[in-house]
């Protein structure tokens, strides 16, 4: 009989182990190169510039309104390859399971990764599945590494801005960590908000095709907007300037944090990306953008200037200027 | 004041996130394609075939004889993607670290790494940590992904095995898990088992620079000798009949599994191989792999068989025949 939680013994390497994979990954992620079941896959990639990416998903809870930790997994790798100008292909998965998960809850998983994998247009190629002790791990961990080929003429990197760069964020702020936080809190919220999570590969794909000069891609994940906009204007030592009333938010995500005291800019989002480009180009940019489906609340939210190079700061509403400093101290533990 | 801890700020994205990159992991795996800091790494690669391939090493403790657990998820990968017939060339770096988590062990296990991977020549050039409440993860987890690229005429596979082919085992079963058993039961054995954690791509390597036609590459690791055996007997559809005489025990780990009761071919080892060539070429590969400072004990083990495909079977010291049956059960948890 086939048992309902997870056994220590799925992790042992021996049969048990063997029939798991059988019955739940390879029909999940039906292909050639997983189904040899080697020790790695062997792939066929034209030779050039390769992006490699990882990024491990720790996220509680597990499922939550708009997605859950599988479609996380999958969708925050692709979007780290593609921040990098890159047409992800391939994805490794490894995953850590707590001794007693519930196997209808793993077969979940794995069925939000494989639908993710589909929608994203890529190829889980070769995976681990480690069993802990009951304790040593909170239900699911999932590591995910991805690869793909970068086009000849491409170079995006969080160094490449320059003064006179538009930045675009192509839609609303703080969906993914204010939906999890009210679930963890188990705060009865009747407000429809939920998480972004998102492939955002097509879209990057769309960008690149214009033939724009694009400078900087990058997804503000862990540490929001604000934390991610640092990190450019330290790497690319240039001044970012944004504008308050052009941040685009929900607002009933913006009804959230103004209760429990979130900052927006700080909090992280699964499904959003910021391009920088140069002024003259960024509206045909924000069109291409704009037509995504992941896109329709893009927006021009700002521009690099050359004063004050590494830092970032805000125009507020009332007219005012307040710098936007990184993130300090932990605002969500396990947020994705 | 630099904590002596880890917090879950360190897993924020924020600034302390920053500060443990640019201290610790920036300066153990130094490398230009990291020091971006971009989403991913942007990598040259020769045209052609790779490999990729992925494990997560959960292993209690983390140090122990003969190295620990930075090393072991190092040499875990660079084996796994050598196994395909692959020289391993960049590896990404996973991490989850349970909050409170000592600041001076995690020094120690990115030293591990950064030299482990110094030793098998490979380069880790993206990575990401996350940061778990206490009692949400036990110390350490890593994952590691790895890539490397496989020479054309390289066909290697663990359903290449074809009937005639000698079975050489590259060195002593059983001592990564008998390493890891005696220390986590706080055995008392003064008996000097340690860890056999080792990169084995030089090996490799030099086995294929024969032009040896080598069908099977497979490192024996969760499950053992007796377990991967297996896998190969039921992916290439032939027999496999080892001899009981010819396998390659150390006295000391063969008495530690004689008095706790553990049978050495289904315990893990971290620097072994199974390579299978035809009876023909098995001298020549043999030799080559005995120069290896990782292959001094190497032996053939047994052959393949037209007989009873899927099957492996050992013909005992006493002359009788018995069968080898996948591993069932968990034997040890967390073992690598």
């Amino acid at each position: 009989m086939k048992p309902d939680k997870i056994l220590l013994d799925h992790g042992s390497g021996g049969k048990i182990s063997h029939s798991l994979t059988a019955d739940l990954l390879l029909p999940a992620f039906d292909n050639p190169a997983l189904a040899m079941l080697d020790d790695g896959a062997d792939l066929n990639l034209v030779g050039g510039r390769i992006a490699f990416s990882t990024d491990t998903y720790v996220v509680d809870p597990i499922f939550f309104p708009g997605g859950g930790i599988g479609d996380l997994a999958i969708n925050g790798t692709v979007n780290d390859v593609a921040m990098c100008g890159a047409r992800p292909l391939y994805l490794s998965v490894g995953m850590i399971i707590e001794e007693g998960f519930p196997m209808a809850d793993l077969e979940k998983v794995i069925r939000q990764m494989g639908q993710a994998a589909k929608a994203a247009d890529v190829t889980v190629v070769t995976g681990d599945t480690k069993v802990v002790p009951k304790g040593a791990a909170d239900k699911i961990y999932i590591n995910t590494a991805g690869i793909g080929v970068i086009p000849e003429r491409i170079h995006v990197s969080g160094g490449n801005a320059r003064p006179g760069d538009a930045v675009i964020l192509s839609g609303t702020m703080a969906d993914h960590g204010m939906t999890i936080l009210t679930q963890r809190e188990g705060l009865a919220f009747e407000s429809g908000v939920q998480s972004d999570s998102a492939p955002l590969n097509h879209m990057v794909a769309d960008i690149l095709e214009t033939g724009c000069d694009v400078h900087v891609l990058r997804d503000p994940t862990r540490g929001g907007v604000g934390t991610t906009l640092n990190e450019i204007a330290l790497a690319s030592r240039v001044g970012i300037r944004i504008h308050e009333d052009r941040l685009p938010i929900r607002p009933e995500v913006a009804g959230i944090c103004d209760l429990l005291g979130f900052d927006p800019l700080y909090v992280a989002n699964e499904g959003k990306l910021l391009a920088f480009v140069p002024v003259d180009q960024a509206e045909t940019v924000l069109a291409v953008i704009k037509k995504s489906p992941y896109g329709r609340e893009a927006r021009i939210i700002g521009e690099t200037v050359e004063d004050r190079p590494g830092r970032v700061f805000m125009k507020t509403r009332i007219g005012g200027e307040r710098i936007v400093d990184m993130l300090t101290g932990e605002q969500l533990p396990r947020i994705c």
